[in-house]
């Protein structure tokens, strides 16, 4: 058994009380973009329920050209209208450079990869340039509530940039 | 009162009986990339806990450049061997067409973006294209088992893409 098998037999479990569907549109309006980090649960974290936000991850959380395309179908196409940005504690993104994980990739593969692995040295600096590419792009209509905030991954807070 | 500051209130509740932290790398070793879709609660459709899987997810789940650095950071820098990809039924990406999404883009802000929305005709079709770039990248080491999926949002149950 692989650890892909034990989680469908987990989903069969959750089909058992599941009730749905649900409408397509956000019900509250909100897409949330954060790091893939295992510790962080969004919908505990935030206490949202299914149906009630877009939820946008990937390594570090920040934002570049692939979360501008899904923030502009999520406001253009499906209406939400508040950004919550996560980053967090202990990030991975914070032990490496841009340059060390693309020269190692390179050493091993014979490729160097043409993007940058968006590594950080600093969690305020980052959520701050991660508002700033949203709201320096003509693709998302609505930029007046977008925040920016670091998970605590000791506590389980929330602590707004500002 | 936002609803951004409504989900800061509920995280205020859930940091009450958090008990942290957990270690970096995820528990299961397991990565998830899954359609950002609010009706995609993936902690819960896949039985897992704070801590074990990163989860990735964008406009449609699909697989651009952004998602390989995530996985490519998760495989490299964090261990993750086996990779899970989520779409699902009523899935909003089927409701349009590339073209039409980059005109309306065009025609409200004089400005064409030069990314694909990534919108896609048939579900099992996309799983697989998800899949095969995977497959074909450089970048990620571990690619025996990438198992891909459709969740259906009536009856909250995973259908495998073969």
């Amino acid at each position: 058994m692989s650890v892909t098998d034990d989680l469908l037999a987990n989903n069969a479990r959750y089909a058992e009380t599941f009730t749905g569907p649900l409408p397509l549109p956000p019900a509250k309006h909100v897409a949330v973009v954060a790091c893939m980090d295992a510790r962080i649960n969004v919908y505990g974290v935030l206490g949202l329920a299914e149906g009630e936000a877009h939820v946008i991850r990937n390594a570090g959380g920040v934002v570049t050209e692939d979360e501008i395309r899904s923030l502009a179908i999520s406001q253009r196409l499906l209406g939400t209208q508040e950004i919550i940005l996560i980053h967090h504690t202990d990030c991975g993104m914070l032990t490496f450079t841009d340059q060390d994980f693309r020269d190692s990739i390179h050493a091993e593969t014979g490729i160097r990869p043409a993007w940058s692995a968006e590594a950080f040295p600093d969690l305020d600096t980052d959520v701050r340039q991660s508002i700033a590419r949203i709201k320096s792009s003509p693709f998302i209509p609505r930029t007046d509530s977008v925040r920016g905030f670091v998970f605590d991954v000791a506590t389980g807070k929330l602590h707004e940039v500002k």
